[in-house]
């Protein structure tokens, strides 16, 4: 075993748990495009979102000035039950693979959502909740927002309705009793229950559904249902300034024992998870105090970043949402039946999207095979069994590492372990007995979507 | 929110993780009863031992004097993998319920085996893969010590064969597939694999299995194939041995803040957790330093120490094994199959049950219903899912803060929380629709099952 000093796990104690949100934007010469009016192609006013989003949220969402916003007090208690999470150094991956690598990992896994996506979910059920609000309505794909939301719902009393993908309701029974048992409804998506939904069943008959589907139904049913808002678990910036607490909880423990990453590696769905955890690093380089290599990694199956067109897109199926500017395969593109768990989101956070345009960050696209066989192989060496999103960033830190082992280097890896897997033994199953696919879209298909992204 | 100068979570350190094991049999004065051959009649020797269990762990399983045995340091390093655990002080539950209580729950749930299994379960690999053994075989009820015996051989490059219990693997399909992803091999129990099953599957056709036959199958498997031994969860005075570490990290966590405990309250099926956690308090009770109150919660539907006889008894169906003396509901006694989760063992740590004889501990019953309201109720307030297991010291934990709030008196409660609820889901399923039922034993069935054991 090597070098003990730093230990397996380092836990921040509570005194050192971040007071305030770090709004990455302040720091971005180009800031984020806008969301726009898709009738008026003018910037989303405050005014016009607030029939979708709660206000505070919505002030959030359109400061792009503000560098620091102060995590309230009720926010900050439920951040402690289950926060810090620990920054693990990855000490039995390291020698199993033989690098000189430093492996680190924020691993967000260890609360009942089972990812990191309950730091927004508490946050936005609790502005909802000082707005007097009823419930909440929200869509949700491999589930882990789902569950995280109806989690923040519990605790503030809130209602909270979930449309759920139909191809993860379908292969993820369990995740709708998890959500029953916080007091949620869950509707697999597309639905009947919605004008949008009736009307995507018509055009898509037996469609397994899309995360941009799911929103419209979602969005539809907070509009026209008095004292609700919907909430959003990615790609808004409101998202990424709340996950924050990832990047700024993994900075705070890298200091305290005097630690320098020089690649920092995040699986990227719509931007959630790698916007928190890079959020203190990027502001760095962006101020050019420090350097380093950021890479978002994305399932070959729904590769925005690396196929997708930076443009002016819909937010989901429906389009009854506004336009964000962000790398996308088109509104109505839905990855293969095959594609297990999440990051099957169409676009990518705005925030993100202008970062990777301008050259600060990297991203590879990975397949579905090659990401099973890194979970397994980092579940039997790690003990973690990792969500297939994880896996995403696990498969490219041991790529990297192992480069590390053909070079010599003794780089410093840091990665985000969004979440657990326990809500996924379908698509493992699959894996196991050789029925998974690595089916990617092809150019024509791509195309085709791409023929369909609105006029700018 | 109550005075915060004790934090949410307490984590020791790695350097203060315990070094060695305690020995509660040590300081007892009324030694447990030793495992008898059925044959003689007399105490079971090493020697005859040595074609089940590994050796070092037949020392440690009759070693009733050694207080502390050092924790090899291999195994040291797997802990650091997944513990210290957290003790958690229960702020949001002790405000809801609005007493002046003071409660504390170990939680043993934050590893991917989903309970305190591990402790042991890596101990009982390492000792195998020590001897040059090739493979082990065991059986698993709510599947929580199979998952973990899973991770634990994949560690250490070990063969795993596991009998689960019927009704356990009908009702949570996902654990077969957990165990595969650590390479391991899953039989439903009673199978047609072994002689034993072969013939109570002859004499109870469409049995939904027990803990007692499962492990009837995994003993058969160990003796009948070369290079391999049977291990097991509970029960075994080496588990209560390994699973001390929860107790001592637990004992020191309170330690550092100065706290001593009122009431210590645990889950029991065969009682690894419960014996565990209590380890250094009762041993301080023993040798007269401290007194608390120590409770075993049991299910009403499966209770040994409530309605048991303190008996020799078979400790499996198949009366394979040596007897054992216990708090039995006879080796044939197979709960009703409407009895979710795990605690369905027949009968008793035998540590366990001479400090129950001896009036060391109180033991009660709680019901299945009343333990799932419970555990929705803390999931809803802590954020934890709880295991049905661990949700039984809940419900206690809940009735007793309840008596402080009547009477006004600020206890100290500090309870087991062993693993997390995820693949126990078709039970929180029954139990929201309302098809959960509360089916206790008559005194005819028990008496029917006692009318079997053995002469003594």
């Amino acid at each position: 075993m090597k070098n003990q000093s730093i230990p397996y796990k380092i836990y921040l104690n509570e005194s050192q748990m971040p007071t305030a949100w770090y709004n990455l934007r302040a720091d971005m010469k180009n800031k984020p495009a806008p969301l726009l009016n898709p009738g008026t192609m003018e910037p989303m006013t405050a005014q016009e979102l607030s029939g979708v989003f709660c206000d505070e949220l919505i002030r959030q969402e359109l400061d792009n000035t503000t560098a620091y916003f102060p995590i309230p007090e009720a926010i900050r208690s439920f951040y402690k039950m289950y926060r810090p999470s620990p920054l693990v150094r990855a000490y039995c991956l390291e020698e199993k693979l033989g690098t000189p690598a430093k492996i680190y990992y924020k691993f967000e896994g260890n609360n009942t959502s089972g990812s990191h996506k309950l730091n927004s979910a508490i946050a936005q059920a609790y502005y909802a909740k000082e707005q007097g609000l009823k419930g909440v309505t929200t869509e949700t794909g491999a589930g882990q927002w789902g569950t995280a939301l109806s989690m923040a719902c519990a605790y503030f009393g809130l209602d909270c309705k979930v449309y759920m993908v139909k191809v993860s309701y379908e292969q993820k029974p369990f995740r709708r009793e998890v959500m029953r048992t916080y007091g949620a409804s869950v509707t697999p998506s597309p639905s009947m229950e919605t004008e949008v939904g009736r009307k995507i069943l018509q055009e898509h008959p037996g469609t397994t559904g899309s995360l941009g589907c799911a929103i419209s139904e979602a969005v539809e049913k907070a509009v026209s249902t008095p004292g609700y808002r919907y909430v959003l678990g990615s790609v808004l910036n409101q998202v990424l300034l709340h996950q924050s607490v990832i990047g700024l909880e993994t900075k705070a423990a890298l200091d305290q024992y005097g630690i320098q990453p020089d690649i920092i590696i995040g699986c990227a769905g719509g931007g959630s998870n790698l916007g928190g955890l890079i959020a203190p690093f990027m502001g760095q380089k962006l101020r050019g105090e420090a350097d380093y290599r950021i890479i978002a990694v994305e399932p070959a199956s729904c590769p925005s970043f690396t196929r997708g067109k930076y443009a002016y897109d819909f937010c989901d199926t429906g389009m009854v949402c506004p336009l964000a500017k962000m790398y996308t395969l088109g509104s109505g593109f839905i990855p293969a039946p095959n594609h297990a768990g999440g990051l099957r989101y169409h676009g990518m956070s705005s925030v993100l999207s202008q970062l990777y345009h301008d050259g600060l960050m990297e991203a590879v696209s990975v397949k579905q095979t090659e990401v099973f066989q890194a979970a397994e192989y980092f579940a039997r060496v790690e003990g973690i069994l990792p969500a297939p999103e994880s896996a995403h960033a696990i498969k490219t830190a041991i790529d990297e590492a192992v480069k590390c082992r053909e070079t010599g280097q003794e780089k410093t890896i840091v990665f985000g372990l969004t979440g657990t897997g326990y809500f996924d033994m379908v698509a493992y199953e699959k894996f196991h007995d050789g029925n998974m696919s690595d089916y990617i879209p092809t150019d024509e298909e791509l195309q085709k979507s791409f023929d369909k992204l609105p006029r700018a």
